[in-house]
């Protein structure tokens, strides 16, 4: 039984990713919990602070396989935190008493943000492959529309002529910049820790940072500076690179959802049958992947001020707003996913109708394009004339449903210079495209 | 395998209760489906817009074991939307086609708002009586130690004395309030709906409203006063409202995390066995549920801005704003009902020091009972003098660290109008106590 | 020099209003601080707490005129808050000394809070103001267009016909229930605050809770029942009311917006001569007071969460979760203001085009009709199979690019029972508006 | 007069600093519009675009003095922004109608997005030479402090010991983070804007790119790769990093306020006349700073999500998400400043007093020492008699209020081994530091 909508039966499949929830499950958890108390124990046999024979034994049943997780639940509910838990499952285990060399000098916060570093690494590397998938399919719908016209619109309203590859290029230059954005957190982030009660490492009283370089080269990670059991602007980070992320993706999604609209109709979700139609509105196809997308980014925006409120720690080990990143974390990861999958799906299938788009450049007859007339007609009657001549023919072609064209090319000074030919090559968007094409060439550039 | 905290076979009994997931659990949700597609096969077998065998048959299929719910996430992945699978599979459950009847006139977004509303009234139940249970808690706190003085503390610095009890009535004025915003907002929320495609109901030629005021009085719900499928005010402030109930938990855990500190130690959650406690560390004694009530409300006052977010809706039904609901409103009552189980076993169980709320009084020497010594010298020598001199014995004093009663039984002028026993009891903190009963009292009285 | 937007000398006309700025300008402030100082007075000269002679010379200067606001500063700054500079300013005027007895058995925050409060009342009532005005905007709306067709649209798609006045009556439902909302809350925190340094009025040996009611009566508000300096629901759920406001206010921007788009055209907020126009587009009309309601109603939310945080205050006089309160009360109140005065205008002075909206309707050549078509015909040919048959008939349409009525027309089994006039009746939106009427006939019945 | 706290004549000096509002002001962002407009006339002057009289002209009149503002507030309330405005006084300033070659090409947002990255240069300058000098004064602690005993607090109970220097060395270690962190946005976030109307730049048919290249060099910014009018991460980015380093000061503004408690007393912010005193309770010694802190970013970590939200921009010029930064990025970035100047005053002037943490280390008798006498006592009686046998004696201590060195040394097997003043070794703070000393110095050494 499930509340959360991450594990519902019925919707995890929709808001997140099953790659994702295996990384933040209580089985990768504690299987992580596992391989850090291995790996502390190979260390420290190697530096000789345990004895040999005992850091064998425990080695061997450092597997997820051993641990009794409902005792682990119990134990949990009682102590209030599963570390201590996994410690006395693996002690009992070992022959001897060799267990007691289980989690030397190490506290409960040490192995819990060990391994929460371990599943951020995982969770980002999830991330970052969807990223640079999704990089790919802008990319490639950039450079199949990099010159195909399309309206630009500026406050909902039509504005001027774009290249629906230059609207890709846009966003593919954010997602350039979250994948940097990645690469340079995980040089902060992917740290181990390992500092004992308060931070110092006094309870190893020889060989404290020989372990500590020891356990986080074991497992990959850098070795921190000083002990961050509330020192917590990495992991807020974390949250702030999801919900920039998540920024994007709602932008793309805002997008997608408008150009979809029955009025408009110029992109589609790829169709899946049932999927976001109607048994009696046959007209309709919902945004239904755009859907999931804004109301999971809306989520993770909110996430990431939570993590910046568990960064407001007390003194060496925080009295509750550790627990904030507990409930945080593997939510705002996991809608992420769902969001990230959702928006490839979009974009590597999404149908682009360069008729409608085509056609709703031509819905106002030419309005749209009277700055490119202003600029063409500019060299021969002046710039400024030539401006409010084409104004006001505007707003004659507004107030009589006339075509733009008719009322230019009928128009005697205009005629004196140009004619009807020459005034259809200024109203045609194709030619007034401006860098669209050079834009998306320079965004392409930087991958 | 759980992703999310609330799921989580770890940590689920702490951060939520079984009660409030059974609430948001898709058996629960689904269950509360194939109740309202009966409630309106009843109804509408009653008004005549449904053959009376077709009802019949509905009902005798709209039951929650009928459903197979790995299909039902087939096709809600498929469709987007799980309402429309559950029809399907009821109509087939049902013979000659009877089944065509499930769900006449009905809309996804009908079932699941409804269903949604249903399950509000149940997470409301479930969190008022928890409130109640809490304001009982602190009524008992309040009496007994209506009269208990200890230190008030005024920007973490000790200022004058109150009780103990005036500190739990202070809670329970705001858990007093709480209860009437709950009864407040039920009457806006427990609302019905059922209002077709748009909201118009055009669904149904005739017996709409009809068939809309049965079915709401079927499931003890109000009738809507109109559609209100993008209009999403009542749902948001369910929202706030758990928000603001934390807020009064937050503050509840604040007090009691900083009265539990070793240099304090004027209350303490309750002891179990292992809880709170260090295998090395035996002067520890932790706020163990402070932390998880710190932890979940700092997350569900983000909720509630996620779900004032939902409420800009677009058009007749909205295009992402009503899925942040999905993920937010189990979320924000599974933490709720986590935090005030936790806030109601703390209080249920507190262990009050006393002695330690006294030696805490009595620490500065008499300082905090400068204000009262200014009061008492007052009528003798003047207010103003009154107030400098002892002002100036108090710098004296702390500089000194002498005690307050030497220095003021020694001053001539103080001892030409009052002896040592009436200064000790002008610095007896029980003669300084205020109106805290006074107001202890009123605040038991409207309970 | 101002640096907010609030204040900003160019943007505060557009972000706010000057009423509500003046409710929280520093003047105001300071104004009610010196009347709670000079109710005071009053009350405790008449109860005999102080001596008449120095209530009437504190009362003949407690006027805002006599107070050097520049010192003020000086002194908040030195001191970290204004009210002990207004004290010891009002004292320095008093003469003989008998400004001792101003703020008699006061704290500083019992000045503030009940300033803050009156700030409240104000705010709400310039709040309450507007929501009335936008009621009967949308009121008027919703009457004069009860049964003006339009498109419903469904996740951004044209779905079945509803009426403009119906989407009015909707958010009017809101409108009408944040009234309520406003009323509940009124009698929730127009309470006044007299509480002395720990809550306790120990201040005060006789008197206290006399002070105490008379001061609250004096200034029209109600009496504590016991201090709520650390107890911060009220104010709170002042933010929570405010952001569910901006909910619904965002809600109309959208629709305001997406109705604006070149594509849609069917309302227009108020045309004044060079806004929302562009000097080289002339076909744009850009939704400019809807921007700025987005972009503030965005914030609040956010104000909203901030406000919940205030509420985690330690002990009896909280360190820094109070001053949350100082910064965001104002800004959520003043960009409310704003967002309301946009609101307002948009309402009272939209521009709806009837004849687009029918041209909208039209514009699928009858296919979001189909609903109805399919229930027309139903009696003649069987629900299920006109459902059927209708449906091909409408991918037939848009594959074909034919109007539907031709091909229901055409087709001889419908031919057989129904005429073109008859398809026509049943293909008119005007036909199938359901309850849109009914709808708003309730809301508008409850105002 | 001033609604907000930022712009308060009377908390200005408090919430924020001149700097800062300097920056935001309406006049500083006008300036910045005009030396862009000029820039723009100069380069396009250089390029042939615009007759170099024209560019001669205009660079003569972009004076900010020559701006009415007040005119400018009245032309933004009809348009509804400044841009066109300050182009069309520009214009006005200008003889022979050369001004109409101001603002060439270029579209409201370009400038007024160039401005605010300007502003934000500008604001970043003065966050990190803050965060320089905070950092410079935790050093300076961190070093002097580096081996100064105090008791580390986990759960807010007393643990194990740790050094003032440590908990220093540790903010530390984040605030140069953050200046890294600060580092690389300014690579993403100090990027112009112009674009035109769409962002294609069609509005310059010859010489866009180079007029962009020459623009961004102009103003010392590096050239966007893509128009960036709806593309947002950069501008969120900042509101991000902002909350990061916010929620650092507040971790520190916890630690201070918690020291400070009566009941501890370990460090003081520094002392000013008058300043977090009471005028009737002299033991007081108020954490003002801290306070103002803790407020100031709990609304800036808000801020911060608000941002986000504004990423979700329609199409190529956003209708209200570009106006939530208007909003918040002043604010945010005044309230860093202010929350930052009290946390440098609080660093440079803080009060340590190390006699206050060698009492607090020895109040609970020693038993904040049994992990370390564990420790200590194993390799003589083996290492789990040892912690066996020192956690009852501390029960005892506990239970009997004697001194657990008493116990320890009247304790026959213990007795056997060492003596009182080994006993006394181990009991001693100084000797159980860990690697506090050499944490301070590696994070020291990354400086």
């Amino acid at each position: 039984m499930a509340a959360s909508i991450i594990d519902s039966r019925i919707f995890q499949g929709i808001f997140t990713t099953d790659a994702m929830r295996e990384v933040w499950s209580d089985e990768n958890r504690t299987r992580h919990y596992v391989a850090i108390e291995r790996a502390l124990a190979v260390v420290q046999g190697r530096l000789g602070l345990i004895p040999p024979e005992a850091a064998d034994e425990i080695v061997r049943h450092c597997r997820l396989e051993l641990i009794d997780l409902d005792k682990l639940r119990a134990q949990t509910e009682r102590i209030g935190y599963p570390i201590l838990g996994v410690v006395s499952q693996l002690n009992a285990l070992c022959r001897d008493g060799l267990g007691e060399y289980v989690h030397w000098g190490a506290t409960t916060q040490d192995i819990t943000d060990t391994a929460t570093v371990l599943q951020i690494r995982e969770g980002l590397e999830l991330v970052d492959a969807e990223l640079a998938a999704i990089a790919d399919a802008m990319a490639r719908l950039a450079k199949t529309h990099r010159l195909t016209p399309m309206i630009g619109r500026s406050n909902l309203q039509q504005a001027i002529p774009v290249t629906f590859g230059y609207k890709m290029a846009g966003l593919l230059s954010a997602v350039l910049r979250h994948r940097e954005r990645i690469a340079q957190l995980r040089e902060r982030v992917l740290v181990g820790e390992f500092a004992g009660a308060a931070g110092t490492l006094a309870s190893l009283q020889t060989g404290a940072m020989q372990t500590q370089a020891g356990l986080c080269a074991e497992l990959g990670l850098a070795q921190p500076v000083i002990a961050w059991h509330t020192i917590r602007d990495n992991i807020a980070e974390v949250g702030a690179v999801l919900g920039l992320i998540g920024g994007t993706l709602g932008k793309l999604s805002m997008d997608v959802k408008l150009m979809m609209q029955t009025e408009v109709g110029e992109v589609y979700e790829p169709y899946h049958h049932g999927r976001g139609s109607s048994s009696t509105m046959p007209q309709k196809r919902n945004p239904i992947s755009s859907c999931y997308i804004h109301a999971a980014i809306s989520v993770v925006r909110q996430h990431a001020a939570a993590l910046m409120d568990a960064m407001v720690a007390d003194h060496e080990r925080s009295t509750g707003p550790w627990e904030i990143e507990w409930i945080v974390l593997p939510e705002a990861f996991c809608l992420m996913a769902g969001a990230l999958k959702q928006a490839r799906a979009v974009l590597e299938g999404l149908e682009v109708d360069t008729a409608a788009m085509k056609r709703n450049l031509e819905m106002t007859g030419g309005l749209v394009m009277s700055e490119a007339v202003m600029m063409g007609l500019g060299p021969y009657i002046g710039r400024e004339y030539a401006h409010d001549l084409v104004y006001d023919l505007c707003r004659e072609s507004l107030a009589s449903k006339r075509p733009l064209i008719d009322l230019l090319a009928a128009h005697p000074e205009i005629a004196r210079h140009v004619d009807r030919a020459a005034l259809e090559r200024m109203l045609d968007p194709a030619n007034y495209l401006g860098q669209s094409g050079v834009m998306v060439d320079r965004v392409l550039a930087t991958m």
